[in-house]
């Protein structure tokens, strides 16, 4: 099987907005972009969770999407999330960022009330269906409060332009059943809440991560280990590095993600109120880990 | 104790938006507030649940509270909901409604990250300080993946303009442990999810309500008969009254509303995609509780 | 409409175990129940959640039934506990239940492997066909991972002998569903879950207690208000009372009564192991609730 | 690391029982026994989720420990399900199966009301220490309504024998945590819930497993490939095994195991009611999973 043309380590982008202002900082998120095609990323995903799609309005969205576009320049695919409860407004936003220059979308369903399983997949499928790009489907049943299971995947894949599923589930073996009732037809991408090694073992296509903002290179040799299948190095190299999973696990995602961050010298800037920065302890453990992953460096001028 | 400014039957309102166009059908909800007003309301609450706030974009919410309030006229309350993940977001709307001329708010966190107690108190505090109006809390753990605890409730009671809680928990006992903790610091509603009249007995001070847009008349009998203290004959009245909270229960709560107001000659249009219009058999369940509470009459011109 | 014959007052009795040896206290049980026999109880439930039914063997339940039937010498009726995975040792244990004297069972769904709704309705009707009393259906879908619904309730009130309910879910709204689905034919006991007072003016028989082993005089009065249709003094009563129930929510809910009761100079020792006896913080609020409630008398010799 | 004295592939033995006087069948149970040993198994786990332990008296249970003991004759070690809400019953039945021959036990804790942290540990330690052999911690949340954690599993690898962990929660993360939480003391089997294979890449030791008593050599066969690091060649193997997994997942488990026995000729009987036997749809999913497996194959006499 050839490679689909998204694989690879996907960074989960950050959103460093300005506390006061709620201004995008364009400048920090450049210098991010510019950071993480340096160290080999293959891909780039504005508006993930750790991207707080969830606490951004559209203009902060458009601009986000807008700066990685521009900074990455097409030397690598930039994904967004497109995040929302009403179908309309979903259709709106993929049309925006792909006017923008998106290369394609990660599909998310926000849930209110709940929903029977066929208005789930016609969302999936109607937004899919006004946009000409690749859409890579997201299920977090924990955060989303609402469920994309590998039934409702397998009759998705019957969308010509839904070739990607992330699962945020952190039940591994549903990523089996996803590839095994498609065969073939959607890639996988891990999501932080599984062992991403265990996910390339399965066969699955890549990693979307906010740890590869933090780590994009040990990140990219473990997807290489990966595909060249030597498997007890890639584990020996997955077992540390999975120590920063299980702290934005314990701790809240994007504070984590936003403190690695400014301890490398990225000016991110604090989670959107009323999250709360990470506390003293939180910022210790993650100081020792990125330290013992030799990742505490200072970012490149 | 003196009645309380808000008190009384507030129909939580339907939000009918043009599913082509996403225009607010602003002829249509102002005859629906004439009606509400003429049956004897108390109070009006656009925004809520049931007007599906968490499926429309700014530019609708803010049309929806512009007409509500026009067509209200000063007659009686207007306390549209606020909802939002950011606190940013949430005093930005608030701010907007009371310019627009709403005389509170019922201020709604929407969650995704999982938040600490403090970050909850932290978001309904700063929201509430920064407008000058009395604030409801809601709470409903089951939609919003958040909750607004008894605790949370006493503690929240501190700041003057936060009067009001409206708990849509299911659990009925939480309302009695709010008004024990509190003190009379904090004026509680009943939600739907709660038998109103027990509500009453305990001390409630009124409904916030999506059956009050269907059964306006009832809902305001309802409440005047407890406020007489008639408890047996609340109770015969209450007891058919509860079979239309259990259709919404059953059923989608915004379809079921919209489409009972379809049968009275309200033309509300459906729920917005992706929800789905209730079946046939919802439909037919509820034509037979509106008959049977005597509220299928055809709407006044 | 004439009382059931099971109505008023049922105390859930702690189950007195000696921690070394495993021996029912029996000496101990009988002056707890004479005791609560002489404050005016309707009835008695041995083996309930209070009772510890979950952490005893089948000799043990025995015991206790055995006990109380002849403490309470047909004073008032004994409505154990019968609680199972398995239809057959739920049929055993409530036909040796009625050879010691019992009048009636609660009967209780343990669950492990999720089950069908038929599933769970063939245990309650092949449990109630196979003994000739007044069963009572237990539901508490927190504690037992299984649910009976409203739904289910009004099914299973075909079965001639099943004729009561106690709902422990905390949804109040759930006992005026239950009482509409069927039409006075199955009776609603309260359990501490709800506010009881609510739950008798929605035409509730009685309340199965835990907060009765501790206040038994205060529980037989609000009763008998609520028989009186003198609401607003039932709810004065209720009010301070509630406090106890708040207790056994936040802390374990046998250590409390336990604890309680150790304060009345009942010798009932802690709870049975792993569970752990009441902190000292727990203990120091139990005494003044109950000194508040005027109940920290020493227990009659 | 030298392998420890539990590894490999241990069924889950299913409980023959009658369904009309309860006896234990256990001439069928010896047949099973005989035959997974012949497939080169490398020990048999009595009494656990497959086994049907919540459905059993104790009586049964010791039925079935002893038949397993006297079967396997000491060709491989017999490690039964302990499983109890009370200490002291723990306790009990561990003693008992030791003196029945058992060579380590699974340990299990069964909930009713929430536990702290503090007394679930106190649970496993104080068993624990009543027995000199090995024991493993067992966890399932979804079905035991506690958890034993990460952090708990490494508290409790203080005490000497335990000395494994069956984590049946199906988030395969929580494996990798635990293993580097313990640094090598505590050996981890995998459960149905995750996909075995990628267990034994993180570094488990092998794999309790219902699927085990259908597909005893496709299972120790797959442990071999692991063995031999033969990554790819075990994940061919895996996919078409996998299938057999969600079958459990989606109909009931003891149900399963026993349907497909009946097919390859052990009359082991239909599952412990009120659970129901599999329906005729589940069947024919059994069937042609197995046959697709090639393990059809009638039972040797």
């Amino acid at each position: 099987m050839s490679q689909p043309s998204f694989h690879g380590i996907f960074p989960y982008l950050v959103s460093p907005v300005d506390e006061a202002s709620g201004q995008v900082q364009t400048e920090t998120l450049r210098r991010l972009v510019e950071h993480l095609i340096g160290a080999g990323v293959h891909g780039l995903s504005p508006l993930g969770s750790t991207g707080e799609f969830a606490y951004l309005d559209a203009d902060q969205r458009r601009a986000i999407v807008q700066t990685v576009v521009q900074a990455a320049g097409g030397r690598v695919p930039v994904v967004p999330g497109v995040a929302a409860t009403a179908t309309a407004d979903a259709i709106r936003q993929a049309q925006d960022y792909l006017a923008l220059g998106a290369d394609g979308i990660i599909l998310i369903l926000q849930s209110y009330f709940p929903l029977p399983r066929s208005a789930v997949e016609r969302y999936f499928q109607e937004v899919a269906e006004a946009v000409p790009c690749p859409v890579v489907i997201y299920t977090n049943p924990n955060y989303l409060g609402v469920d994309v299971t590998p039934e409702m995947v397998a009759s998705l894949a019957q969308v010509p332009n839904i070739q990607y599923v992330k699962d945020a589930s952190s039940n591994t073996g549903r990523i089996l059943t996803i590839l095994n009732k498609t065969g073939g037809r959607i890639h996988v991408f891990s999501a932080s809440a599984h062992v991403p090694v265990l996910v390339f073992l399965l066969g699955g296509v890549g990693w979307m991560a906010g740890p590869a903002c933090l780590i994009p290179r040990q990140c990219v040799e473990l997807y290489h280990l990966a595909q060249a299948q030597r498997w007890q190095e890639a584990m020996a190299l997955q077992k540390p590095m999975w120590r920063l999973n299980e702290l934005f696990a314990r701790y809240s995602l994007a504070g984590c993600v936003k403190a690695g961050l400014a301890l490398q010298g990225f000016d991110v800037g604090v989670p959107i109120a009323p999250q709360e920065p990470v506390s003293a302890q939180a910022m210790a453990e993650i100081r020792d880990v990125l330290e013992s992953l030799d990742a505490l460096a200072p970012a490149p001028a």
